[in-house]
C-alpha cells in the first residue's frame, strides 16, 4: 500500500487508527477457551470500518508456541488488503541477517511493513528498504522509561540518539517506504520530531495503557497526509470480557475514532 | 549452565568455540535436498568436541517457513544439555513484550540464552534477567559497518554508546546471567572492552567470514574464565558440499578449536 492510497483511506474513514493485536490468551474472553484466531477475527470484523492498519506484534505468537507463526500468517490473510498491516517485531541484524526477517514478513507473511531496531546502523536497516512496495518502521523514539537510557542522550554532542537515527535514517529510505515508531508520552516533544522528518509517517504507540495525549500528538505532529498511525491495543482488545466482547471493542475504537475524525479537521493542513 | 560450568567445558576440551547455525538450504550439499535438520544434526555430530556452544539465528529458520520454529526447537533439541545453546534473535520490546520474547527462548524453545537488543533501555532488557540459570547476551559493539553510525558515538559527551550500554546493563545483570556481543573487527578495542566489564563473557561474532583477529580478540579480551565464545558460522558450515561436507566442516572447527587451545595456553590468566 503507498502512502497516497493510506491517505485516501485515511480520510475516507476519518481515522488513523491502527490496532494493535497483542492477544494473551490470559486476557481474552473465558468463552474463547485460548482460541486466538477466533478472538482476532472478532476484533477485525469489529474494527474494519474504524481502523487503517492492524500491528501484531510477534512476540504474542512466539509465546503461543511453534504454532505461533501460523496463527500470525492467518491472522495477516484474515485482515485482507484494504488495511495497512505491521509486523511489530524490531528485528535489525548484519545485512545477509536482515534479509532473511525482511522475506519472512514481507513474503510469508504478505505484510504490508515491519518495524526495524536501528542500534546496528545502516547495512541492519536497508535490506528492508530493498522491497518495493513495502514499509521500514524504523524505531526512533519510544514511550517506554528505558527510553531515557540511551535514546535522548546526545551523539558527539550534537543531536540526540533519536534524533540523529531520524536524520540518517531519512538518507536511508524516502517517506514512501519509511516511517519511524514515534512514543507518545510527551505531546510537545512531537513538534521536535516533525521538523526533523517533516513527510514521514510517524507510528505512535502508547495512547491508552500506556497513557498518552491524542489532542497533543495531532496538533504537535500532523502533517498534510496525516503522517500519523495512533495504536491502541489493549484499550481497544480487552475493552470487555463477556459474550459481547467485540462490541465493547468496537465501542472503544469507535470513541477512538470519533476524537481522530475530531482531529483531523482541526489539525489537517 | 552458569558460569563455572561453561569455563569447566572450555578447560576441558581446550576451546571456546561456538557454532553458528545459521543454515541456508541454497549453500547446503545439493545431496541434502534442503533438509536443514539433516544437515544441523551432521554438523552437530561433527563439532560436538571441538566447540562449548551453539548458535542457531532465527532469522534463518524464520526463513524456512511457517515450520522454522520447530525446526529451530527440533535442532535445540538434539544439541542436548552439554553444550550452552544461543538463540540468535536480538528481540527487544516494552517490559511486558519482552517477558514473551524471553518466555520463547527459554521456556518453549528450551535454550540457555538469547541475544538481545539495548535500543529501548533497561525494562526491555530485565524481564530476560528474570529467569534463573538463564544468560541475557546484549548487543554492545558489533562488527558490521553500520556500527560505526550509532553505537561509537559518544553519549552526552562521555563513552561512546557501546561503553555506555555496558556500564548500564552491568548494573542490571551480574556476570553469572549477562553477556555481551563484541565485534572483532578491532583487535586492540577489546583492551578497552574488558576493562569495562572484566568479568563477563563476551560472544565474539566476526571471526571467519567478517574477518577478525583470533590471536588479537584473546590477547586483549581474555579474562580468567577465558570470557570468550567465539562464534564462527559460514568458515564451518560451507567448508565443503559434497557427500563428505561433514568431515570439511569438522576440519575447519578443530583448526580454530587447535588455535583456540594454543591462545589459552598463552593467554588465560
Amino acid at each position: 500500500m503507498n502512502r497516497e492510497a493510506l491517505f485516501e483511506q485515511i480520510q475516507r474513514k476519518q481515522s488513523f487508527l491502527c490496532v494493535g493485536l497483542d492477544a494473551d490468551p490470559a486476557k481474552m474472553p473465558a468463552h474463547l477457551n485460548g482460541d486466538v484466531l477466533a478472538f482476532n477475527k472478532a476484533i477485525i470484523d469489529a474494527t474494519r470500518d474504524l481502523c487503517v492498519a492492524y500491528k501484531p506484534n510477534t512476540a504474542f505468537y512466539e509465546a503461543l508456541g511453534l504454532d505461533g507463526m501460523r496463527i500470525l500468517k492467518e491472522t495477516i490473510d484474515y485482515i485482507g488488503d484494504e488495511h495497512f498491516t505491521i509486523v511489530d517485531a524490531k528485528r535489525g541484524d548484519i545485512g545477509n541477517t536482515s534479509r532473511y526477517y525482511a522475506s519472512f514478513a514481507f513474503n510469508t507473511l504478505g505484510a504490508d511493513s515491519i518495524t526495524v531496531a536501528p542500534y546496528m546502523g545502516s547495512d541492519s536497516v536497508k535490506p528492508f528498504l530493498e522491497y518495493d512496495g513495502k514499509w521500514t518502521i524504523l524505531l526512533a523514539l519510544t514511550s517506554n522509561k528505558g527510553s531515557q537510557d540511551f535514546q535522548h542522550a546526545s551523539q558527539d554532542g550534537e543531536q540526540p540518539l533519536y534524533a540523529k537515527v531520524m536524520t540518517r535514517a531519512a538518507e536511508w529510505g524516502t517517506a514512501d517506504q519509511l516511517m519511524f515508531v514515534c512514543g507518545a508520552t510527551q505531546a510537545e516533544k512531537f513538534a521536535e520530531l516533525r521538523a526533523l522528518t517533516p513527510d514521514y509517517f510517524f507510528l505512535v504507540p502508547g495512547i491508552g495503557a500506556q497513557g498518552g495525549d491524542l489532542e497533543g500528538v495531532c496538533k504537535f505532529g500532523m502533517n498534510d497526509h496525516c503522517g500519523l498511525l495512533v495504536n491502541s491495543s489493549r484499550g481497544i482488545l480487552y475493552a470487555g470480557d463477556g459474550e459481547d466482547f467485540a462490541d465493547k471493542s468496537r465501542a472503544a475504537a469507535q470513541d477512538l475514532q470519533t476524537k481522530m475524525a475530531s482531529a483531523l479537521k482541526k489539525y489537517l493542513p
